[in-house]
């Protein structure tokens, strides 16, 4: 594919995108995305031979960079404290800012399940993600089971208080989730630490 | 209506219920379920004068009321560590059970999107659910602000869990979700009580 037609269809991908964040998968039609990208059918099918269900895949692959990158560059280097909190703060901006049409949320209702290799692209996301939370974890509690164990709730503890914000249209449940599940990584403060000693 | 009217309405609410945790809500027409429940197209409008949207909203409440009976009897009295710890497993338990066609699923991914009378009956869900945590951790927390943070933080827990249940088949986000956001209840062991006095 040349420069131009790769230009092309990433726009199409990010149309449709915001499509689905907006109506849900099973709204959006191949029409709705010709209409919102001014393509014709034949470039649609030139871009994704397969047709609806090619063009998800290319959709979910799309939200699961955006699900990372929101979360850079802090994600990349979870080594402090202090990279915790950023990273926090950046994850509750984010899904702040976006409310109730995010890509996290596009991708676990309904974009996921549209066909085996958008569960494929949803399944790597998670684990990506969980990775780059127990290097983080490991690196502050120096035990990788207990790091894994606490990566996994903060991962769930995300998922959860996006999909209450999604449903209750409050975003307190995100940020206590987020407060409570990373608190377990803050460092004693130096003066119990000399206590312990 | 008689008894046996409520009968027959419940009996075609459950069987759209399960249609609808196994194909998600999407996919599942008036036609599938007069077929599930061999029920006629008159007897279905003359229990859902509004057909469809009317079917969602009392399959909605009935499922709203699953996620909570199967919370029970522990979430009603969660006011010892010990029933904080029985609640946990039966929740963990009822899951694993499940795996993806789940109540709290079917009700977060679609159904509780079909109508503004859907979304109030899963607002409500939250509301009652969360209610019930707070009360128990206050008990615990003897603080109520702290309490509505760790109430909050549990109940996204639950959520995320779930979701990551439905999208990777793993049942260890979940697992985890709970044990570290009930932690925060369990009160200090006695030596450690004793030392601190």
């Amino acid at each position: 594919m040349t420069a131009k037609g790769l230009a092309t269809r990433q726009r199409i991908v990010i149309a449709a995108a915001l499509l689905i964040r907006e109506k849900g998968a099973a709204e959006t039609t191949l029409d709705d995305v010709r209409a919102a990208t001014s393509t014709s059918k034949s470039q649609l099918f030139h871009y994704f031979p397969n047709g609806r269900t090619d063009m998800l895949v290319a959709v979910a692959a799309y939200e699961a960079e955006q699900v990372l990158d929101a979360q850079q560059p802090h994600l990349a280097d979870l080594t402090t404290w202090r990279s915790w909190q950023a990273w926090s703060r950046a994850v509750l901006n984010h899904y702040t800012e976006l409310g109730n049409r995010c890509p996290l949320g596009s991708l676990t209702s309904e974009l996921g399940k549209s066909s085996p290799e958008a569960e494929a692209v949803t399944v790597a996301l998670f684990e990506t993600w969980e990775a780059a939370l127990v290097r983080g974890a490991e690196t502050l509690l120096k035990d990788r089971n207990l790091a894994i164990t606490r990566a996994r709730s903060i991962l769930a503890a995300v998922q959860g208080g996006v999909i209450l914000l999604q449903v209750t249209g409050q975003v307190g449940y995100l940020k206590d989730a987020l407060t409570s599940s990373i608190e377990p990584l803050r460092p004693a403060a130096p003066s119990q630490r000399q206590a312990s000693r």
